[in-house]
């Protein structure tokens, strides 16, 4: 028998989840992973006898699949979580997000905030996340440390933000960043203009240039809302997505975000150029934007992920639960159609994440050669028996709860159900700080 | 200082909902319990001055709120968990379900499956539940056992049923068990005909004669699907409600179950004669039946419960869930508006389905003189930070894993996150030998 292959780490589970390069549930199966990247996945038997792992994981009740990918985010706004949502999204934006971040929105606040729905997010098997806010530095530095995976949004605006006066500080303090971090192991940096209502031809233009220039990703949230497809016509005479269009800025590497209301010249435009789209469930049907063009998006190849968007209106950063939302609702407009396919949706909720943020090399499936990001859901409480189909256990009768580990790169974030990445004590005595900062009528 | 009234249980929370007769989040509240029931619901430091507890729980991270109700299940179905799940529902229920059915179904069956749905609900806060389905005596002998409220359906039909020939043994059947459990404390019982496009006029006219005669309540399915309506209009020239409307079934003792499709004419039924109803919204939308009209029976102040369906097309029984759904879907339709008030869901997940099961003399909120059977919900993750809005905390961040302590009538079935009223090791067991019988090529 010839020797065995020293490895870092063997997890054998009850099935193992690949995504890609086939989307299918594999009873008995292993992962094999060293130096922070997946050497080989096989029936378990097969790797006892080919690999010698420093550490062997067991987790016969359990599914292993890639950790799950949170496409857009705010995440220092947990920070906000708990004040009133009230829709419209435009009004409460207005009236009682802007006027808490023009209080509060500060560099600590971004590093406090976005440490702890990084906490968060590990908790749920969130592995790696996209990132639009202000503070890109806070949130690149609070992600680094914490070894999580971040697509950081360089935010770009016309208008004044706590952050930068103008465009062109936006853009010179966005290509300072951009240097610092270009070839950072856990963050990767993009442009993210704010929404196409609040930034000008010459701004966007300027923004494709020093992207194409410096071969970067943008990111855009293209519309919400009615309203803002109303402006844009009245504006500039075109819909929001034929101006981004015009502008040269849709292409492969462009993400768009939160696409509610799109018709169907949108459709065509997005299936035309290669765009990837970003779609967040619960937040939409919160704040009453819609339900969104998901099952159209999908139905025609394109790449979606999913988002929890901020958690100010959204809840819980939680992308098993946008993907179990997304699944129930993608046709609740078209009735007599079912939900959309577990299998389907629980690829959107990683590889579709994955390929939104430009990480689909490296993240989003278990194939030899990517990062070992994982997670581990436990099938055994009675709600997920039987697991026959453990695609459908795990979106329509699991729980975040159930992620039971979680490993970033190989390294454990999470084991057998504790956060080890983050002292949660300690979080949480931070969360109640700023609730009796921000919310100091409410904390108890 | 007078002395302090003995007491079996005072329950101290961070957050008391009492659902009723404010529906409001109580700091610092505590609930004093005696005998099963209610005592008192009062600022915690003046219960402690008047009552001496011989247990006192305090849960300083938690909402205290009454145990959910899941008005409409088969609990028996956890066994066909797992069957593909394929839309549009009839030709499911006839491809997938009756053949699995017709195979298995026997007093077994539904004993067993009754069971390990009893403890899945309890362990996710159920205290409370309806069930229509086959073999009530094994569903009501489940509950009795397990100490848990039941409203048991008697299952009327004219066709032959593995329970009873025809509508003549049904009915017989149904009296008999009736005078079993009269004055049972945890089981009632209703009559339950099957859908209307399966049972004729005269078995409808006879059932209600007997329900007047006994004061018994009736709960039917109405509709989930078009085709449901179209059929009657065609074979009695009256959508499914008026006919029951004419058939004399319709007053505040019927609740009508499934209402997908209503239309104008419905709504104004529902509304007139004053019945409860309930929505299953995952089963709806994982079916494609589409969402039904929840907002609008809410907006008309007609009484609403929550309801899982079968597990076997919906996942796992999980009222919170079903809550989530309802608030993020009730508008779905109506792109613009928000979603329905955490606060409103709160209560149709419990006093809703209280009424809807004839039980909203005895549960559905916590007030003194009800029975106790109340849920604790931790909202110390981080996910659930701040919680300065706990129905929302509840509803938009929490999950069914995060209910701590459940108690039914004043007795601990779960607590601190385990459960107690049943052996978990056993009915998982239980659970992978009914999965080996029914579904042999699935279970590992």
């Amino acid at each position: 028998m010839p020797s065995r292959q020293p490895v870092d780490l063997v997890i054998e589970a009850r099935w193992v989840l690949p995504i890609a390069p086939e989307n299918s549930a594999l009873a008995g199966h292993a992962v094999a992973v060293s130096d922070g990247r997946i050497v080989a996945l096989g029936p378990a038997a097969e790797l006892r006898e080919r690999y010698a792992p420093q550490e062997h994981v067991v987790r016969d009740a359990h599914a292993l699949l890639p950790g799950f990918v949170n496409a857009h985010t705010r995440a220092a706004t947990v920070l906000l979580r708990g004040l009133p949502v009230r829709a419209p999204r435009l009004r409460w934006l207005r009236e009682t997000l802007a006027p808490a971040e023009e209080r509060w929105l500060s560099p600590d606040f971004v590093h406090d905030g976005t440490r702890l729905a990084i906490a968060e997010m590990l908790r749920a098997g969130i592995t790696a996340f996209g990132d639009a806010y202000l503070f890109p530095e806070e949130v690149a530095r609070a992600a680094a440390a914490a070894r999580v995976r971040a697509a950081v949004g360089l935010p770009v605006a016309d208008a004044t933000t706590p952050w930068a006066e103008n465009a062109t500080e936006h853009l010179a303090k966005c290509e300072a960043l951009w240097d610092e971090y270009r070839s950072h192991p856990w963050v990767s940096l993009h442009f993210a203009p704010q929404a196409p209502y609040c930034v000008e031809d010459a701004t966007l233009t300027r923004v494709r240039r020093v992207a194409d220039e410096l071969d970067a990703r943008i990111a855009m949230q293209l519309h919400e809302t009615e309203v803002e497809v109303r402006d844009s016509l009245a504006r500039y005479g075109r819909r929001p997505l034929q101006r981004l269009a015009d502008l040269g800025l849709l292409r492969p590497g462009f993400t768009a975000i939160n696409l509610n209301r799109l018709d169907e010249s949108d459709l065509e435009l997005i299936t035309r150029t290669g765009i990837a789209c970003v779609v967040c469930p619960q937040s939409d049907l919160r704040l009453g934007d819609g339900p969104s063009s998901l099952a159209q998006l999908v139905g025609r190849g394109v790449s979606v992920g999913l988002g929890t968007d901020g958690a100010a209106g959204t809840g819980a950063l939680d992308v098993l639960a946008e993907a179990r939302t997304a699944s129930l609702t993608a046709h609740a407009l078209a009735t007599g159609r079912p939900a959309l396919a577990a299998q389907e949706v629980m690829r959107l909720a990683t590889l579709g994440g994955a390929s939104a943020l430009g990480l689909s090399h490296l993240i989003g499936s278990i194939e030899p050669g990517k990062a070992a990001d994982l997670v581990c859901i436990d099938l055994s409480p009675l709600a997920c028996q039987p697991d026959a189909d453990p695609f459908d256990a795990i979106v329509f009768a699991a729980t975040r709860q159930q992620v039971s580990d979680v490993w970033v790169a190989g390294r454990a974030a999470v084991a057998e159900g504790r956060l080890i990445a983050f002292d949660e004590q300690e979080l949480l005595a931070l969360a109640r700080l700023w609730a009796r900062r921000v919310q100091p009528g409410a904390a108890a």
